[in-house]
């Protein structure tokens, strides 16, 4: 049973408080409870982290591809928040370090602000979900479960 | 038990045949089975179309709204093929109809060609699902069926 | 007594319950009657289609290219909908089959999103209504009748 | 029996003798003769100004303004000349004063240089006509009566 | 003796009528003759396609990448008109169909407005003729020939 | 029987050495002989030139413009390498001497780096062909014949 | 005691009347009370002048500078209204007559449409002040008595 | 007695000693005296914090919007170095943690590079002072007292 | 013995004091002194304006147009000042009245910030010079007199 | 007696029969006798050089460079062609070398293709005459004469 | 014998694993080591530290600063990884403590993408070498070393 | 013992002379003197070049490419001067040859002129050296020897 790591950038600890007309009031707390709850229907468990600190999430992304490589971490659910939109260090990270990634965004970000609309984590991820709110959290377990279990000949 | 609409954008028959490193070797038969089995597990039906026509495109999705309006469907999973990217139209029926509609990109369009980064769909779509190969289909289903039937009062 | 051709495209049979906000409570129905009158009043006909395919609406620009070359059909008062910014094709319907053609918009597109405020078609137009609600329809029938009735050496 | 203020910014003081082969041989005095007739058709009278500096051309719709609140003012039909291209102190006078303007243009603005594609005054405007030659007035007046006479539950 | 496809795509019907000083005075069945003969000369045939649908154009490029695979057809000559500076479909519709396309211009597009100097198609085409008038579409054939029938190892 | 020159910018004299996943195998000398082979089919002879240098090229244009107005030159067809991407002089150096040239590229330049997609030479060609291997000089050819013996009521 | 130049720019004759939401609901004279008190209370005088024309800024800004040089005035506070964004005039006048201005807009214009975020003034201005509400002309009277009283080797 | 924060983000130790041509000669430890003088006048502490890590700063907006709640501190005076350019989590800091913020820059930003002239932290502002040297702090001091105690009828 | 006007745009009344790195120590009455020499020279008087009013200069270059066709006046040499990045109604007035005018700037505006390397102006102008100082205008002068009086066969 | 240099680029040399409606009847021979009377009357020869090559003109400035510290060159009047658009080569030897060097253009280029707007020359020249027709080598010699002895406190 | 700092910025841990057809087989460790290497040859030591926080590494700019002042420290060689297409906050902290940095990239940044091509920090740089592998920090030391010990009047 | 070849592009020639703050005061004989004997350290010749002439350029690299075919040339390190910016046809030519060129540049490009940022020559370069003065020369020299030599297992 290996270790799925939830990953939370920037801002996202004020969950449940901030602008809930756009994130929803749920907390970090909530979200972490459900995602343990789909890991584990799945036989995985959660290993959670937010940060406000660029840095401390690129520390945290180079342990998932040591542990990755140990064969105790499955992948990463990383919802980078605003660093989405500026942090090529993060893109670097997440492909130095061989990481397969779903990046999720609870919100809809291509219906808001025109500079949301760009993420320079996009081109390095495994795959990404956006804009069904904290259920989007669940999805992206799921998806990375399924594409790192499914046999290489039927999925890119 | 209402239905889900899974439409398919241009050059989605070619599936499976097409370009496989990037799109996988599933058919879109294959994909509508895989869509029928995750609608079943939830209770719903699914109807499936492919078009390559734009208007044609319009006119399910105009579709799908009067028949959401009689109770008879539920919501659309749409992967929109090229038109993401060049169609108002779309977008002007999605939100004109008042349609929830969950996008689906089976491949990382944000890994490809600069005029795959940007969609005219993104912002009028109630969720995204993008590179998680065909399962983002399921994935797709699950997100809509979760966000119609979850209470309001906590996501968005 | 000649006849001008009120085309509609894209969304628009939708008139009446997309966005009333936006675009008014009148039908498409109504809107052609609306038309039919104020054409009657001066002395012409309507000939009334809608269609959400770009194709079609090329095909319908050629036929009343023909018919006015026979002189059955005096122009055009055209809605192009999401089409009027992405149609190159249109465009070159309109100039290719020399059709006169008002372009006519519901809404004030130029207070919407950047996207609505370029128009291939306006290059093309003989003449533009914008923003006057579903009554531009009957401005841009009388513009089109005085434009093809007045004398040549006072106007362009 | 309300006035509707005709105003025209600079250089269409010239009308009739500048480029007629795109601005048509008609004089100021004729539009404003037209405008005259077609206003009293319709049960109101003009008031016809014309200034080639932007100032005063702000002066006079501010008391519009003023005029309309007083109830002797119905509504400005506006040809902003070259200061639609360039005049934010224009846009926020409109909205500042909260006078319904038509904006009207009498060459195809669209089908000229680049620089003349862009209106400072149109997301301000009630309603736009363009290219229609000097009718464009007129039917600025139908429009701007219609639209101020019109129930708000049908059109916007 | 296999067949070469010839498709035009919108406003190419027509032909001959259309602003001459551009496109010239052969009509389309005018172009289809001279296809034809230098098809034969060449010891081929040509199946000649107009459509002003998108749709039915990726649905033509489609059919050509099934009889080609059946060794019926040998490749396309596309004219795409309007659809070459909008389409991504019809490019997507070209790479994943795997269709050798020459695409052909009859005017100097880039000549002309700015909006004609990008291609969607040229990316994902085998060749491109442009300017030479109607006798473009015979280069076109007679370089699709060629291509397909040189050893790979002199050119590519 | 008039002379076609036949010039090549720089780098084309390591043609068959260069890159030959994008050029092909053939010499320059190679392409010579093919361009003759194919002029002399056509009653003319050629002449060739590669220079690395611009102003050589502007001088060598210059010249064919000179030997035209003499009659002994039919016009050029041109493969200006890089300098297609830069170069404003040559560009009016067509024009200036009003020589008629076809411009052609050997490789698809349009599916390469985003600075190859721009052509200054383009506006000022009577014709292009691209993309089709070394056979495009023979294209080019036989394109060049063709328009200037066609009678001009035709074809533009 | 020396005077303090308060200039207003076109619209802000409006003040309290024009959109109270944006711009609060003191008047003009309420804004030249509230700035003859904060200067006084420094020792200052003002002089307000409001002006819908460029050129009349231009004239005040030269006079200011005639005045500072005659050591009857000490420097302007300016909120040039929307000539903030268009005037290159007025920030060549400030340069050109040498005179001390802070720059004072009552709304965040950084919160509103894209065209409000450039300013042609700050560049020349000595201060800025966005977003205080009218309260930010009296901080603009603060700072600009500090700024020319303080000892030059410790601010810039 | 609350408590006004005053946040500087990184370089600003530098003070007095980088660049004083453009900064001038007080230290960090002047500001602060100045600070904490401007707020005592006013019936404030301050508390004042300075850090070079993007995290540590969007720690302290969110434990400011903490004890804003607490009813312990009032507001932030904040100059965000060069975050101001580049952090899109701090804007959303100040947004998600609803923290009223006074930005300050001590340089005129807008007469330096280019990429000085854009704010992320600006449309989150509630107010900004800039160009008036370490006086600036004590404006956005008065203006956030000001802004904070007076009557929101007035002022927005 | 036609009059030449010289025209002087905004902040032009500063010249001698303003920036005289820039533009030099002569005043604007100097260089009137300079440009009635030169005309005289020539056989012409000169007339001279300047106004920091947009309106002002508008209204001058439509008097120019008259007094033109009255044969009183030969032409223009105009200054602009800002009013050249800016002012699109001075184009049209040049244009619309029909007014030879040659363009002056002092300084080397195309050495200077990037807002001065466009000119509305010189589209409509008969010449320009720039960077000479206020030789410029006698230069102006001169190129003036030599066009409108050179036999058209050999100078555009 | 010192020299002036005229120096011609690309495609010069086929003035007066290159595009006589933009460019004149006169030959390149017709402008430098010209040129030569215009400088024997000021006191000075010149001497004239025409290029398609680059590096011919490159060389010739550094040649006019050292013959100018040498006292036997006074600077040089260069009409650049195309180059001005293209060539940092140019600009670079000017200001290396040291030479005045006044920039002339026979066309309005300001009123032709955008790719002709920009001069990397210009931010160079000591002076720039645009549109005067051939006349504006005899403006640009005066212009060079007059800036060269004038004394430096009036003009810059 | 002063110390030469070598500072790594994010990801650069990874060094050796990462990518290694872009960056070499080289482990961090063996780059300090070579470092050390070549900073002995030339007389100094080597102090080295990686931090994938970009607020470490402004503090370590700044306390190279300190440390130069005190004659502890030569100088700085940095790679600053991702943070060089993103940190205006390094730009300035170098520019503030005044620190001499030589900037090195392991791989050739302008063969990558796009977003690679532009450094804030080069401009603030005292050199740059891009491409040369692990070597590039070789060469860095020495180009520190000589560029600090050689005579000012010969280099800049 | 093989050679390097050192080339220099326009006006490199100047050197010593040319703005000696940029530049520096060796001439272009010291620089060829420093590169002598650095390669002469490292076992190797230099033979220099400098030509104001891109063509010129073309040629010394495809003569490089055919010596190192030979044996007889290591590499070049190339200085392009201005045609670093400009030439398309440079990056072509070291492509093309297969020529490992070391770039440098004696100014740091990245802080001067926005035109000087970017490099048609750096996506071509094994290398590049920025902004250490003529020393680059030396860094160039001792780079390309070390990259040829060392083991392809451990570098790019």
């Amino acid at each position: 049973m290996s270790t799925i790591m939830v990953l939370n950038g920037p801002n996202l600890n004020l969950l449940g408080t901030r602008e809930p007309a756009t994130y929803g009031y749920e907390t970090l707390a909530d979200v972490e409870v459900m995602c343990r709850e789909a890991a584990q229907t799945l036989g995985h468990d959660v290993e959670c982290h937010q940060s406000n600190h660029e840095g401390v999430l690129i520390d945290l992304i180079h342990e998932a591809g040591r542990r990755i490589k140990a064969g105790e971490v499955l992948g990463v659910v990383f919802n980078p928040g605003a660093y989405t939109h500026t942090s090529v260090a993060l893109h670097d990270a997440i492909k130095g370090a061989e990481v397969p990634v779903i990046e999720v965004h609870i919100s809809n970000v291509h219906a808001r602000e025109a500079f949301r609309h760009h993420s320079y984590i996009s081109p390095a991820a495994a795959g990404i979900v956006v804009g069904m709110g904290v259920q989007g959290y669940v999805l992206g377990i799921q998806g990375l479960v399924h594409k790192l279990s499914s046999t290489p000949s039927k999925t890119k």
